[in-house]
């Protein structure tokens, strides 16, 4: 191996250091700047959109946000040079999300078209989803990752039965008030039964005819009930992946199972418990 | 027997294990048009409700309309013929969604007049129930149905204190408030109790008058607060549903089912019950 | 004791029999005449305040009404003979329902004046508090009213903090929106609070102001979230009294606990358990 | 020691027995005064806001705020005294909220100005904090507080997972429906996303476009159903804060608490625990 390969290698540890490891200094450091560069951006997508401050601020935004994008063009070919696979992550979900972030900054200035370029500014947003990246300091998450993934069959069952029920009341509705209240056609009817049962309740529109207003309540009543549905699924997942995150060690002298995650000795027997399974948390 | 009879009880056989059982291929592979066709006619329906696309695509929808009502005429017969007893399906409840949801086109042919076509037409929404058959796919629905079961009683209890003070709340409001801000009826004013206490709040009628403002508070605070029991109901109910189905063993001389995971005599007959089966999926 | 007394002590235990005693045959359909007339009479107070209705049936709904004054008065006359204590039937909560429900149809009789006698009117529709003599007939109430009640130190901590954050937060947007958004005052202020922080958004005041709307969107989120906790206090309240339910009995051989309702013998050793104790559910 | 030192901290003791003891009669009786005296205070707070009220209550609702501003005045400088640091208690949250409420009347006689005045009259309050006093009575808070603080990690993950929504639903909507259908610009689009997430719906904003009300229809049932996670996370909170509260042992050698019911031995330091006491509320 030549060194000068070698010495590419250790610069590219440590760089992978700083960017991935959220347990070096040097890494929490750079997740600390870049979430606040990250929410600076958002900030100034935000105000950019407000008439009056694009009106006095305008020049100050754009410049910011070239600034901005300049250092997440920098910190994405970072990243692309970092990792073990450069295709793999230009590829993966935060490398599409980094790219589609910072593309938009350069599109403008080749494309003009306010309406195109409106869509194109607002992809900068897309950052925010990096936020999701600090899961890795909650190891909360997990339990409640785990709680819902454990709970996506009951709930898929939830949401068939509650879009069957808002197309069949919406239709009904549709069938009993009618275009002359506000019931144009079916899927506005669904509309409305979705603002309805979900308790949302714009009032844009509402039914004007006793009958529709007898079945408006019933449907307001179930939706009001069944909720508690969905709930009770996700409470008794979470009851579940929090007791699983508890069993996850066993004494090794007396069987007992069931340890609180900051156990060192068995409550039984006093017994040294096995130290917990690394930070095997979020994949 | 005649061999003819005999062929034709193996070829009934044979519909019966495409149309009725999911656990073979082509009786998934039936399953998966037939929820497509499902699909597809819903969509038709609603679209054929929004007058910009009724104009635009009319015919394509009729026709569209035609050929499914043909395809599930098929079906229907074929679910007669595969059935035991072509009576006991004709009048099941899956039966009736069947031959409602296809007749509409039939009687539309020969009966004329816009208002009861509109409804003689939505009908064939109804299709939309047959996802319900789905649910033998997910063991999952089976949890729930037994939770909500269980829970009936409380949730009845639960439904007749919400419609108690529906009634009183909407009556106090029709005498505090009166006609003249709205509240024009008492039924009327039960209507905006069940829009105010389900927290839906559509605003069409609101209070104006100091004590009724408060009044209004007050319901909508409890309200808010009731919606708690109906969650906990569901909730214990789950947790229990859940935690039986782990012990899902028989007792062998009465029959009793759900027996509890450290039980080892039917608590109804005293008889000795099998062995728990070890596949205990969550402990 | 002289026959004459005697012979009326059984008739009057025959009357109580009927009109108190939900375990005989008499009396369960005494229940459901009442409950039929209570619900018939609801449903005329409440048409009888439909303009349309009155108008039409007026003089039916007058004739019905004042049968089934007649109807409640001599059932009011035999609960006096036939309870043990006619003073003490006459004070308590059903006594004082009973009599004011009567009471309007004779006063209305005396005095005149339109306002005064809506009021009046309205009060027959208290009898709907009868409905709650049904809960003998559902054990499952008394597992609710144990939640609730055992909940209910709980629960007062909760509304107190939410009727501390309602004045708080009415207050802040009275000082920042003001009179000219329709934040007329601190009370209107308030109820805005509370149709906000209880997710019912009516949409008669809504902020205007930026950092109104900004206050108005932690008040949202704050309502959104805070529902979790009277929740979890009735869930947790009812998987108590749940499984205290269940523990009602102990098996006298081999001292388990936790029995199941329908249980006859100890599911650990088959030994015949006591029965439950008798339905001293509701007092 | 001087025998008038000596007599002035006996009188110091005395005072902050009555102030500060709830478990004194003289400190109970402080304690409803208090609250009685802030409750007024607070009512003349609100009326002093209606226009109607002040125009004819004016005179006695000041007179009314002068003669509490002063009974809080004595109050605060009693409790400066009765304090054993004064200067801790000036800058104690309720030592702040304590003269924040009373120097606003006292302002508010030097220096005049409407608007300025209005801001600085509602600092009175301020003094509806002081309720959260009265929580020592109530055991029942600790427990709350107990399962809140425990569950607070998980919370906080939800609440950024609804920021990021509310953030990338508002924007979606803004370049959907644009400033010509309400959604003017980014932060109001978010605003309207916050209302319809947590199913307030003031329906000052509302989608008119398909494909608005569409993602709008996805935002509800999004907003209905997780609704669940943040239920779930404080249920399970709360069985956890009322099953630890029963087993009240302190670790007598590294002073861990909140032992299992079942433990001998400290899970941190293997010592033998105390036996539990006897009182076990529910089993």
């Amino acid at each position: 191996m030549h060194s000068g390969e070698r010495r590419r290698a250790a610069w590219r540890d440590a760089l992978a250091n700083i960017i991935d490891n959220a347990d070096t200094r040097a890494g929490r450091l750079f997740d600390v700047l870049l979430i606040g560069a990250i929410v600076l951006s958002v900030v100034a997508v935000m105000l950019d959109s407000v008439g009056v401050y694009q009106a006095r601020f305008g020049a100050t935004l754009r410049s910011l946000e070239w600034s901005l994008t300049v250092l997440f063009t920098v910190e994405y070919v970072l990243r692309l040079v970092a990792a073990r696979s450069a295709r793999r992550y230009a590829l993966s979900f935060f490398g599409v999300v980094d790219i589609l972030s910072i593309l938009p900054a350069y599109v403008a200035l080749l494309v003009p078209g306010a309406q195109f370029l409106l869509i194109i500014r607002v992809l900068r947003l897309l950052r925010i989803f990096r936020i999701f990246k600090l899961a890795r300091y909650l190891s909360e998450a997990s339990v409640l990752t785990t709680a819902l993934r454990a709970s996506l069959a009951k709930i898929t069952v939830f949401l068939a039965v509650v879009l069957t029920l808002v197309v069949v009341i919406g239709t009904l509705m549709y069938v009993i008030e009618g275009p002359e209240y506000g019931f144009t056609s079916i899927p506005t009817s669904i509309y409305w039964a979705v603002v309805t049962l979900t308790t949302v309740g714009y009032g844009d529109i509402a039914p004007k005819t006793p009958v529709g207003k007898a079945l408006a309540s019933v449907a307001m009543i179930m939706g009001y009930g069944i909720i508690a549905v969905p709930t009770g699924i996700v409470t008794v997942g979470l009851a579940q992946a929090q007791a699983t995150r508890r069993s996850d060690r066993t004494c090794p002298r007396c069987g007992l199972e069931r340890h609180e995650p900051d156990a060192r000795y068995c409550r039984r027997c006093a017994q040294a418990l096995p130290e917990t399974s690394a930070s095997s948390d979020i994949t």
